[in-house]
């Protein structure tokens, strides 16, 4: 063939690669900002407690899905893993609001789902879906969700994401065997182990045990390093996005071109290799996928190179963890194939499209486990197919800081149970080195996207301060019965959800906290207009003209908002009962508390709102409401300097 | 061979078998009557937060390992896995309470462990590894100590038992390679997979699945039956058990001959079977293990009930998971033996020897599973060995009712990640339905001991109840500087833990809630005589007088006691500044909070104390203390009788 056609063939590779990558962008840009990403850390926010807007919209459910699939086949070296646990969570959330009405997707039994706590459990098991399809791994969804995703934790819902997962591995398997004959292309390729190394031998002597443990810790390393670059080009990159959807557009353009030029430019530099003569698969590889790429070279040969960056990143995975065949890539085209993916996977995390982090470090972590393997090869008796998936382990601990859901999806993944306790032992090394040097990629992106995340633990200098230490701002506080006209002017003037509710004379000896009413139900209770002319108790009975589910949490954006209502002049000087909305239980904490037991409570139990009471009496009875900003590490500092951390 | 041998035989059988139990009833009786049993219900009644005395002493780490050992070479149908998890917990603890003093055997750098959470932690750690060290299944272990044994969960918890049963896992594979030399019995036998199942072919289909969902609802309900009948056995021995050693070690004596007659006795009603003749062991068996046992057979034919009975229990559970033996055991000989089996179980729990509850249901399971096997024989392509492993998987669902962590477990004893998805199912099945009928084994003897197990919910009732309802007894208070008089008077008179310290004037203006005075603490204080001769405040700097530990937790039965205090008559009028040692952030809850939501806090937060003070001002500071007891259902209803629930 001449140099001319090689040129026709990367302009029409390259070109594609740009159309796909630009259809994707585009979806992003334009539709659903928030599909872009990975999606993990935006679930796990919204699992702690975090109601951001559009996260789990059905408008990003659509781009996730739709751009998840044009990125992949871009070329990019992005995963769809964690599109697809942000694709369970938005289906979770979608049937978790009865529906969507804007969609006209609506289900009137949905409506149970309409609480804080059931959609939260709903969304962890689509989460714990999500990574069951992507990985076809049950058990390892069940453990992802337990222990990177959610943030509270039940036994109930233990048992609610293993049956999610359970019926997800029943479905699956169907679909499998259906597709084992042939009907529906490469869906049921490697059943339900997508990498199966069990066919490796896995006696393991002491100098092998040093080997793997060299290799943890130099992944371990290289995980913090590419954690630190992916912080940092994050930044960058959202300086850029913010620009517009013109500049993300061009941004993903750039890294599509550059990832072409990557995949087709570097084989040039590897030398064809001699296919062995003892093989069951053809080679040169015929068709799409396969071992062994001819390339540039002539019949009888491949290029080792070639098969692994012309190929699905699943295939390129499969090529690395393949077993018995030690000599297949030399270790020249191993170190360019690793450093290539290493880069391009810190480059393409933050572009405008849905990109998953699994893929790309499971990748780079294969490759510089097979490259580990080769090294030690007059030493080590492993396979390095083995080597391979240890190398992928200690890449993973080294940024996502998983341990046991890593060691079970690995498992999964390649069905061998002997190898469990070098796979820990990687792990552990990996996550404890890594540990030294930063924190894991999700909680960075939590970090960089500003969301305010509450950590498990109380911060060490939080033991210095008491509740009273954070409040801040005015507080805004409703009598038992309260003119309407009060109540409107709250809802306008402030962004508060909840409001105490203080009892006066007459309706009580001196003034005492009677509970916490939420924005939500005042306009619930305002929109019926149940005023009267004077303030009288009017009880319980006005709950009886409301529907059970009137009070039920609203979809997002679907509750009623304060434009809805449409009070007149004269009803704004009435009152109205605020005590059936009120909940009179609310947790309080005392003003000397300390704040760092303040934010247990608040973490533990879930909270939204805390009121703080007076420590010695004759004051008001309530001193502020702590809510989950006043936690953060900024503000707390900000009102307290003198307690900065040491560091 | 004469009639006369045999008797002669199943003397020196049943001898032994005796002489064995009376020794481990012995030990247990005399020396660790809490040694008796499971042990995880006691360990999961620790980690809930009940310091019950003994649970994890010494000397029931001693009886529960020779116990363990002496029972199951006695042939009951009792396992050593959960003697295992207690063992694994004792260890734990020694460590944790840094060393034991009585044992000499103490280490200072351990005094680091010396408070509730860090031991918590470390216990958790010890009945994981021993579950990784029973099954062989490192992350088993974790997933049982997180779904079955702890109350609380952290990230931090995840990673330290992770780090645990990495470590057993290399140990345990260290040992295993040793052993496979030969050096040490049968330690070694089937490496890390205990019961390898791999070899059978795993595909199914719709008849299948049939099958199996009628293999988990009869699982199931057979499961609940079993809890049923050792809830009642577990009962009347204790009746037994109560009137004193003799009556313990009779009771073993019973069961010991019982269980002989049953395993010597029932082979005679098989029939002799002709050896396959395409076999790679030999037939009969040889030795002490195998497939094969001649029992009274001639040369070329074995008894296949023999070889059940007559083996260990492991040995047993491997014959009926063995694969591609279809007709190894005739259907009658496996109906005898599930009925001889399902009863031994159930009246072999609750006699005074340490003894595990999973090999007998894993056992009856297996049985089971084949029985149903050998039945949908024609309609099921599936081996029956996998049917065995699926009815063991019913039975531990419909009487442990764990999910995640039976179905890890079942994967790392057999090796089967193809049979996932059918585990999966059926542990669901038979879990759904046996929770129909009952709770689950580990509860019901949480229950029948009387341990004040706190549940993760609040009972429906609570919410009609408010924190004041179940406040009772006079409250003991201390003022901010005491009279030690006063002190030691209220140490004597009561057995609170916890004591609430109030300022009177003249320190404060009205009487406020200064905080909570643990007992161990006053005791430590009291010791070193700080005395006063007025109502001075001393301050903090009394604290400098102590060393930074002595303050720590001790181990149980080693903290001071009150008799050791030497106060003379004099110093009874003097006075002591509790400011110092109060804790002056207590959680607190009004009064008039919801019962189900202090229970919530109280459950959520692992307290041990929680204060109640009054809504209204103008009243004393505290109204009460709550502790564990004060939620539990008897107190709750006793006190307020009409809101008996309604079942």
């Amino acid at each position: 063939m001449s140099k001319h056609k090689y040129f026709k063939a990367f302009a029409a590779y390259a070109g594609c690669n740009v159309v796909l990558a630009v259809a994707a962008a585009a979806l992003c840009a334009f539709i659903a900002p928030a599909a872009a990403g990975s999606g993990i850390p935006e679930v796990k926010a919204y699992l702690n407690g975090i109601d951001a807007y559009s996260i789990l919209a059905p408008s990003t459910l659509f781009v996730k899905i739709f751009g998840s699939i044009l990125g992949v086949s871009a070329g990019f070296v992005v995963g769809k893993e964690g599109p697809m646990v942000h694709t369970g969570a938005c289906i979770a959330n979608l049937l978790g609001q009865g529906g969507s009405r804007k969609y006209h997707l609506t289900w009137t039994w949905l409506r149970y789902f309409k609480n804080d706590r059931d959609r939260r459990d709903m969304i962890t098991c689509g989460a714990a879906a999500g990574v069951a399809a992507a990985f076809r791994a049950p058990v390892g969804g069940v453990l992802f969700a337990l222990e990177e995703a959610a943030s509270w934790w039940r036994s109930a819902l233990l048992w609610r994401t293993f049956f999610t997962t359970a019926v997800v591995a029943i479905v699956l398997r169907a679909f499998i065997q259906y597709c084992n004959t042939g009907k529906c292309g490469l869906f049921g390729e490697g059943g339900l182990i997508m990498y199966d190394v069990s066919s490796a031998k896995t006696t393991y002597s002491g100098s092998d045990i040093l080997a793997v443990i060299f290799l943890g810790t130099i992944g371990g390393i290289l995980g913090s390093i590419y954690n630190y670059f992916v912080d940092k080009v994050l930044r960058t990159y959202s300086i850029i996005n913010e620009r517009g959807a013109a500049f993300k557009i061009l941004l993903v353009i750039i890294i599509s071109c550059l990832t072409s030029c990557c995949s087709f430019g570097l084989p040039w530099f590897a030398k064809c290799i001699a296919c062995p003569t003892d093989l069951t698969v053809s080679c040169p590889t015929v068709g799409e996928s396969g071992n062994y790429k001819s390339f540039q070279c002539s019949s009888g040969y491949y290029n080792d190179l070639a098969s692994l960056f012309l190929n699905t990143n699943d295939d390129a995975i499969r090529n690395l963890f393949s077993t018995s065949t030690t000599k297949e890539f030399h270790i020249s085209s191993l170190f360019i194939f690793f450093g290539a993916v290493y880069c391009l996977g810190i480059i393409t995390y933050g572009i405008a499209i849905p990109s998953g982090l699994f893929i790309p470090v499971i990748l780079a972590g294969a490759c510089y486990g097979r490259l580990v393997g080769r090294l030690f090869e007059s030493m080590s008796t492993l396979d390095t197919g083995l080597f391979a998936l240890l190398g992928a382990a200690s890449f993973l601990g080294g940024t996502m800081r998983m341990t046991v859901s890593l060691c079970i999806i690995l498992l999964e993944l390649t069905n061998d149970l002997q190898l469990l306790p070098l796979v820990m032992l990687v792990l552990l090394i990996s996550k404890t080195v890594a540990d030294n040097f930063n924190k894991g990629v999700y909680d960075q992106i939590l970090k960089i996207k500003g969301l305010p995340y509450m950590e498990a633990h109380a911060e060490p200098y939080m033991r210095h301060l008491v509740a009273r230490d954070v409040i801040t701002g005015p507080l805004v506080t409703f009598s038992g019965i309260e003119k309407v006209g009060n109540i409107l002017h709250a809802l306008k003037t402030t962004g508060h959800n909840g409001f105490p509710v203080i009892d006066e004379p007459p309706l009580s000896g001196p003034p005492e906290l009677c509970g916490i009413v939420l924005r939500s139900h005042l306009l619930v209770l305002l929109k019926r207009k149940n005023f009267s002319r004077d303030r009288v108790v009017t009880g319980d009975d006005i709950l009886q003209r409301f529907a059970a589910f009137d009070f039920a949490k609203a979809g997002s954006g679907k509750g009623i908002k304060l434009e809805d209502l449409d009070i007149e002049e004269e009803e704004m000087e009435m009152y109205v009962d605020l005590h059936p909305i009120t909940n009179s239980s609310p947790y309080t904490v005392v003003e000397t508390m300390s704040l760092a037991k303040a934010a247990i409570l608040f973490r533990q139990l879930g909270l939204r709102h805390m009121c703080v009471v007076p420590k010695s009496q004759g004051r008001p009875p309530i001193v502020g409401i702590l809510t989950r900003h006043d936690f953060m590490p900024e503000h707390i500092l900000g009102l307290n300097p003198h307690v900065m951390p040491d560091k």
